[in-house]
């Protein structure tokens, strides 16, 4: 399948802005997850929007929420029906990179429409912004009723609000300097898994976004290693790091923080961290895609264009 | 620095053959190891070789074996010095794939010469294949004391004996057939950190060596999905399997042969596992670069060309 995706990023098309009530689809493109806090989650959205679900989202195949077919039919599904304005992934984990293989080969299907998760659905998102589409890096369905209301309210602005986000603050300047473009990446574990295949958009002028959880610092080093090798840094204007949890060696005397900023130095590019993305506490919903402007001096990521049109 | 190295994989180049009592040396590209374990090992290897090692080689900083610049110095040198005719690394870890944006914009220094070692050394071997050269995929010098005398005796007659070894045995066909072209590969961890970059050998052709060791079932899985989405299935001819230790999810019904057999099958190429290759009781030496003929459905891995000539 390599090399029949080719595609330059052209300008982007938003979707169009979510109405309270609107109808939106759940789906399950990685692994299986917890009923509970399915649930849980599904309560928080259908406080706002009209969740649908297919039966078979239950599905368990080892890690996974079904076979591929299952879970590739269910997305595309989704996607392609315009009744449905918006498209929630239940949970990340892993198995959504196994779908692009059988998603991977055309454009997303369907008008642009509003992709949420974070994560394994790093790859999905990578492949929404290879067609020039704008999706958004937030919570995923299952963890949603964990998190306190100010992170359901951005989430909903985010879809419904055709201005841009108000913006973020990091808590560290790795390296100084300010950084404009879209705002491309997720999981550092996910985005690295595309390097050197079709599905990876091109990273030229982006503000790359890197966040993980549960990888020991050795394993982030190899990882950034791999980014710098396949020349990432060369072509990339800025970093914005969000959470690195579960990261650190426990027998080590120092921690993961100091191994980034090391590793960001190197590369010289405008670098904040500690935003509030990713796997920690908090997962602040951003647009990916969307043009974004890092100030690293003052740990500020600001966002120049809205999710929806 | 991405786009320096463009090779094609040109005739092999063999080293030339040792004789007992040779001048090598003992290089510590990657981690920092256990000194006991190193002594053990230098003590067979001084057994039939005479080795030497720089002081420094006992560096650590964080998980390394000393800083970036020491650690390509060393080896550098030793592969550059042409007294010393072969180069054993002290252990794997992680670390050579650090070494390869210092090392890898050109073509390894010196005459050719075994290197020898596994695990995270792939990415020094594919550097070594990416220049027509043949290195033996064997064991650490860390690992040399615990392993039986046949294993030794099977790792000096590679480097001592300009014909073929031995053929292995496999214990699982996983697709049958037959295939062959040279052995390239590794660490399947560490193969795949060099897709999408520029030291990372045309695989057109090959014959995959691939083992790993610590890697849950979902991650084998996620590695193996990023060979597939870069097209290396679609250009090689077979696959060669060898131990997947400590890769089993203990809460999981089902082993990981089970899944590795599954990608294998999807793959449709001649494939048979089970060989005495990587990080399990055994871990016989292998030239990587070299012929290989692979009878899967014998599972047997035939060589058809000596390390060195």
């Amino acid at each position: 399948m390599a090399g029949r995706v080719r595609v330059i990023m052209v300008s982007v098309n938003p979707a169009s802005a979510l109405k309270p009530g609107a109808r939106v689809a759940v789906v399950a493109p990685a692994s299986s997850f917890d009923r509970d806090a399915f649930e849980a989650g599904l309560a928080v959205l259908a406080g706002r929007y009209q969740p649908q679900y297919r039966p078979d989202i239950f599905s368990r195949e080892r890690y996974l929420a079904g076979d591929d077919a299952r879970r590739a039919d269910e997305l595309t599904a989704a996607l392609a029906d315009p009744a449905i304005h918006a498209v929630f992934c239940a949970r990340g984990g892993y198995g959504a990179t196994r779908l692009l293989a059988r998603l991977g080969g055309g454009a997303p299907p369907g008008a642009p429409k509003p992709l949420v998760g974070f994560s394994d659905v790093t790859s999905l998102h990578l492949w929404m912004q290879a067609y020039g589409r704008i999706s958004i890096h937030g919570p995923v369905l299952t963890q949603l009723a964990r998190l306190g209301p100010a992170a359901h309210q951005r989430l909903f602005d985010l879809l419904e609000n055709p201005r841009p986000a108000p913006a973020l603050r990091g808590t560290d300047t790795f390296v100084g300097g300010v950084a404009e473009g879209p705002l491309l990446g997720g999981n550092l574990s996910v985005v690295t898994r595309l390097l050197g295949t079709p599905f990876m958009p091109p990273l030229d002028g982006a503000v790359l976004l890197l966040e993980d959880r549960g990888e020991r610092p050795y394993r982030l080093d190899r990882m950034w290693t791999h980014l710098k090798l396949a020349g990432v840094f060369d072509r990339i204007r800025g970093i914005v790091l969000g959470e690195f949890t579960e990261c650190e060696d426990k027998d080590a005397p120092w921690r993961s923080t100091e191994l980034l900023r090391e590793l960001a130095q190197a590369t010289g590019l405008p670098c904040a961290a500690g935003f509030p993305i990713g796997h920690g506490e908090h997962n602040e919903a951003v647009a990916l895609g969307a043009r974004v402007r890092l100030d690293a001096d003052a740990c500020e990521l600001r966002f120049l264009q809205a999710a929806v049109g």
